[in-house]
């Protein structure tokens, strides 16, 4: 029987409570940046622009030879290719502005008559025109330490002449699946009377990526103590593991113990439904999850436990995509377990998916997303207002 | 000058008429399909799981043996290593069902008095395990065409014995930067006055890739009309090609005038801002986006035009991340354009980025997302909420 059962809040502050981000930094070209945090604050080496330039086509003037123009008052100006007094030069966007020069008048206010332009709107100092060190200036931080980077913000890391960035090294997260009935998924090996593919490696692998890890997915683990421990112990350089099933309470359920006796077990069943059986602790500083072997269990313990880990780990703090749906029938849910009630979205409506194994892979296949129904309640009624987290 | 102005909504409508989703299939490892669209129905080759199993560590029975078994009512049966009659079977979680029985009595209801058991729960049939086929029945489909594979997804696949899926091939974005001015960024060129690195083409890369594209990106190429001709002609194996740079209506922006001469421009100039001298057209079937050569403009242009067409080509139809805000203070926009104004997310309050400058690289570095702001109004006043889609 599992001793005291945690609620699955409990569960996550102690974890993350005890947890780290990643201190661990590499210097990466900024072309493979998108989705990385950088580790250090980021300085501009340049002025960006290098030179005034030309926001405009038109004409670069002193401005104060512009004033008073309007459309019934043009000013008169000479037109050269040097700039003088009470003469203009012709400029493209994008182009230098000429030494002397402090604003653009835009060819739509401009008529040129021959050697002089008739201006037909006074123009104001920096009008029309990007100055030295206006996007980013030379020393300005750009970046802060935390800032995850996004295409604009390469491009503008490109744009001031940077071509890497320090950034914090993904966290390593080691998958490593157990039970002796298992199969690796993907090897053609076909299964005999009951054997299964090892399908919860795969996904949690899948998704430790999603989430910005580098995940490393052991081989698969005979339930078997010694093995289970060897397993753990040669994956201690991750930042995180993963451990798949083992973690109920029968005879061949040694993940807990094994936990418990090479570190600290914080807590072995939680009071959510499915993934009541994961079990949680540390070895050394290490945090190791143990998801329940059932795929709807372990992806139920990946997104309530592994994901907020994760997230602290990689220095990120991006939410879920969530998405308010009135129910079309009831859910039925266990009163004192959290339940991960998997919801079809249909439109604007949510239909909750009518099974309740945690075996039953398709109940998620199905489903767009899931309601967590709180500990205190019997169900949601029919009709009612839900928050469906979509399944990445 | 621009010819008649379009709307953002109609130059939307017009390139998705004329473009159809990537028909191109490949087959691709489950592993990898993460993300990807199946195109065509996935059956199961197999029951799943292909044996009865039991969902629960207890007793395999005849449930009909448990008939009226309570608490204070319990039944007796005998314990053996083969089913029969009065004989049940102690069963872990997910070994096999053994014959002639068809329902599991769970530990808990079940008291061990040395050859027999003293069963205190009655079971229906089918009770505590899960039957064959249950997940996944043989030939059902189990995925239909259109479907992106998430890792649950994934993981039915590989529980089915599937190791290879066919997918829509992603969509092929050919990716042209003009410009005389520009130099490649990440060269490590120094740069000439005047100059400046080419990073739009990166930026569009960067997107590309994240909205499940294949991009690849050309040389920049030269403000010659001949040169961008010939650009564009060795692009045309392309799904989507979007140049960048060159389609105002200065002397030097001819790229508008080269697709219009190759093939049909649809549209030059749009009512947003910035992003007013976004071109579009076709060449063939091709639809080709110019992006303005500012980045805020591309940016827009990119978020406005070329993801929609990308979603439709990569037979995807996921939504934009949006969060509603309340402004801190007033947007500013300009009537009769639809404004792409930058927005600062300080908890739930919008704080808009002063700054109009189209050139201006920082005003999206600093925002966390855009606020569309309607063409018919004038800006939207101070502690209005506002719909905030976020710059992924």
């Amino acid at each position: 029987m599992f001793r005291q059962l945690a609620s699955a809040s409990e569960v996550v502050r102690i974890l993350l409570d005890k947890c780290e981000p990643v201190g661990r930094k590499e210097l990466i070209p900024i072309a493979e940046a998108r989705g990385r945090v950088i580790s250090e604050d980021v300085v501009s080496p340049v002025d960006l622009p290098g030179f005034s330039r030309a926001a405009m086509d038109g004409y670069a003037v002193r401005a104060e030879e512009t004033r008073g123009a309007g459309p019934l008052a043009p000013v008169y100006i000479g037109v050269g290719n040097v700039l003088g007094e009470n003469t203009c030069v012709p400029i493209r966007t994008g182009a230098p502005i000429p030494d002397g020069a402090d604003a653009v008048v835009m060819k739509e206010d401009v008529v040129l008559r021959g050697d002089h332009v008739e201006i037909t709107a006074e123009v104001h100092p920096n009008r029309n025109l990007a100055r030295v060190g206006e996007d980013a200036a030379l020393g300005e931080t750009v970046f802060w330490e935390g800032h995850r980077l996004r295409p604009p913000d390469i491009a503008l890391l490109a744009a001031v002449g940077l071509r890497d960035v320090e950034a914090y090294q993904m966290p390593k997260v080691a998958i490593i699946p157990t039970g002796s009935e298992l199969v690796p998924a993907c090897s053609g090996r076909s299964l005999e009377p009951g054997q299964a593919y090892e399908i919860n490696g795969l996904m949690a692998e899948l998704y430790a990526r999603a989430w910005g890890c580098s995940p490393v997915r052991a081989a698969i683990v005979e339930d078997d103590p010694g093995l289970i421990e060897e397993a753990i112990g040669s994956n201690l350089d991750a930042d995180l593991i993963l451990l798949i099933g083992g973690t109920s309470v029968g005879e061949m359920d040694h993940v807990p113990r094994v936990l418990s006796d090479l570190g600290e077990l914080v807590v072995h069943g939680v009071r959510i439904t499915p993934g009541k059986p994961t079990a949680a602790g540390f070895v050394g500083n290490v945090p190791v999850v143990c998801l329940p072997g059932y795929p709807v269990a372990a992806l139920a313990a990946l997104y309530l436990f592994a994901r907020p880990l994760i997230m602290k780990l990689a220095h990120r703090r991006d939410e879920l995509r969530r998405v308010k749906a009135r129910l079309s029938r009831k859910i039925v849910s266990r009163p004192g377990y959290l339940s991960f009630a998997r919801v079809t979205l249909k439109g604007d409506v949510a239909v909750p998916v009518m099974t309740s194994g945690a075996g039953i892979l398709s109940s998620i296949t199905r489903a767009q997303g899931y309601v967590l129904v709180p500990e205190e309640v019997e169900g949601i009624e029919a009709g009612d207002v839900v928050e469906l987290t979509l399944v990445e």
